[in-house]
């Protein structure tokens, strides 16, 4: 056969050609015309469109597809007798309003690979499998990586069952069926996961490098703050008798920022609901989601106690309430060193830390865990300024490619 | 005819049993049991429901019904050709969870002093209308007073049949045709409009009295700033990177609040709109309302542009972007000074200005008018807990119906 590291200087455009007309199979769905973002929530039509697409590139490979019980689909080249599989892809659903690439493109680039694989004429000792992962963003059910959580049983599957989305449907409606939980099974076939996705930083940008390896996830969560107030007339009521708790949310979103700052975190308050949230009425009840991140546990968990401190001692000057409940919370992932050193030594690549959590930082606590992340020129991510460039994405399947050949073939 | 100050000692228990009945009848419908407020917005069930109801309280008192094209109902007592008819009521519709007393008070109340006169014998010398206002907490289509404006022309019929509900539903859809706009023809047969009103503050609590006449209504006005950032990864972005409007939002919301109270005025914002509003993403775009009302028309315009100023301000450290766009306001309503003393003094009653909005400001400018305010223990509105008892509200109708009796028979 030939080595791909032959075959990678052939025809690059042409490479870069056939992500362009694979990816304009996916580009229309789910897309908001008005913002130009996504909105492809786990089993919505448009992310159930997805999967169709999904069998639908399996089959024209020869490829069969398994699904977990949990929302997850796994399509297989190669005989599953020969050994455990070497996994990879990504997910399909979207925040609200996301970008094209956070997700679809690890799935996109891991059935190219099998066609760069293939015609480079690589026969792999051991099967290959992509995957699809169910409601990695939380947007619909409110937690983040909930089929990777559910496939490792991280996730209670009857606690799942009863999660409802905001139009009060649960995911046992969703899915048809109560998820089918840890699946041993199926995880015990996997030798090690690879996880492709776009950048959501500049890093790459400053190093001038198409793709990286990463090291780490950072330790981080989801802390809802709900504010108690009491509920009253915008015009009548006087400002001494108020018990306003936009009051105090706001003063908390200020001191979130800069208590982040201090400390080198991220801090972000990007989701609020108010209680009635009418232009004359006084708040009754404001809740603010604190999402938190720092390198180390110990910078997360001061954060978000003086975060949490400055909340309390503001509603007591402003005569409201304030209740702080962890949502999730992610212990620092420490991906595979040993893996991840040989794919940066394999591509030459850049090894960097990210803020974002993934189904591989799931996975990464049941099997050796590897990602890689393709540059994204603007840095932004969930929201439609989220870009890559046709040439980068290209050299995210080159080098997708020549990982899971040292990883099958080898 | 027996003079109701006469019957006025006669049974105000009875009066009270009265109100109670009447009060029971119309108590469920919109009625959210979750947080025990009303959800009666303008033309949906609830409210269709009542008017259903009005046009029943109606038929059964022998009262003509006329509907004005605006959705406004007027049900008439007397023969049209006996001269201008004294008017009365209020609005059915409610802000988001509400209290069951704004709007519906002052209908109930009109129908139970038709009755009081009729039991006293009075024989009106001119006719009396009760009215009931459409959309007038402005929660559906974000305009308050909706009905008023559109029956005096102070909104254009036009602009109004475009306005649309957060469903994307018109308000030409909602009433079933265009609105007619102004009609002078039925306005210029009103002698005079006495709006009777649950009070919104604590004013009548300290003054030991169950009903006080209105003087003015301060100046007051929305405001709504768009505060314009950029959307990303909430896990990913530095702090240093980010172009965050929650920031913004929240200073501008404190900053609101010092304004007002170095003013003596009320500064609100009680309304907010984030976009993705996701938990793990930057918003792109937060937008707030502000609700301002101050007693003198240059301290409210000295407090917008204060608040302007530092929101611009911030927004200039934040990187983000804001504007400012004035959505209503309505400049300082006096009301008659020569209705409202003789109602004062008919009534030994005392004399208050409110920093509320209601029909009777729109209609302040048209027709000699007056507000009766019944006492509210908690001073809560716009909540759940706003209250008033039945002794109360017996009060304020036999108040009403010497009011009525003194416009109509003298």
């Amino acid at each position: 056969m030939d080595h791909l590291d032959h075959a990678d200087h052939a025809d690059h455009a042409d490479l870069a050609g056939r992500f362009r007309e694979l990816w304009d199979s996916i580009a229309p769905v789910g897309r908001d015309p008005g913002s130009g973002g996504y909105l492809r929530y786990a089993f919505t039509e448009p992310e159930l469109a997805l999967r169709d697409w999904f069998r639908a590139q399996a089959a024209s490979r020869g490829m069969p597809v398994t699904a977990d019980g949990n929302g997850n689909l796994f399509a297989r080249w190669g005989d599953p007798a020969a050994g455990d599989a070497v996994l990879t892809g990504s997910h399909f659903d979207s925040v609200p309003h996301g970008g094209a690439y956070d997700g679809p493109l690890g799935i996109v680039s891991a059935f190219l690979a099998v066609d760069e694989l293939r015609a480079a004429g690589a026969v792999p000792a051991r099967p290959l499998v992509v995957a699809a992962f169910a409601e990695e963003e939380g947007a619909r059910f409110g937690v983040p990586c909930l089929g990777s959580r559910l496939l490792t049983g991280a996730l209670d599957p009857g606690r799942a069952a009863g999660l409802r989305d905001a139009d009060g449907v649960s995911l046992a409606e969703a899915l048809g069926d109560r998820p089918a939980g840890a699946r041993p099974d199926l995880l015990g076939g996997f030798s090690c996961f690879v996880e492709l996705h776009v950048e959501q930083g500049r890093a790459l940008v400053e190093r001038d490098a198409p793709v990286a390896v990463a090291s780490a996830i950072w330790p981080h969560g989801r802390w809802r703050f709900d504010f108690h107030g009491e509920g009253n007339h915008a015009g009548t009521t006087l400002m001494a008798d108020r018990h306003d708790p936009m009051l105090t949310y706001a003063f908390t979103v200020l001191a979130a920022n800069k208590e982040a700052r201090l400390r080198g975190a991220h801090a972000t308050v990007g989701r609020v609901r108010v209680e009635p949230n009418a232009t004359n009425a006084i708040p009754s009840k404001v809740t603010g989601w604190l999402d938190a991140r720092a390198a180390e546990p110990e910078t997360l968990t001061g954060l978000v106690d003086a975060v949490r401190a400055k909340a309390t001692e503001r509603a007591g000057r402003d005569g409201t309430e304030v209740t702080l409940t962890e949502e999730s919370a992610t212990p620092l992932v420490a991906f595979d060193g040993g893996l991840g050193g040989r794919l940066a030594a394999l591509l030459d690549a850049p090894v960097l830390p990210t803020g974002a959590g993934h189904d591989a930082g799931v996975l990464a606590g049941h099997l050796p865990t590897a990602m890689l992340f393709v540059r994204n020129p603007t840095g932004v991510s969930h929201s439609p300024a989220e870009a890559a460039t046709d040439a980068d994405c290209a050299a995210g399947v080159a080098a997708l490619a020549r990982v899971l050949e040292e990883l099958t073939c080898a």
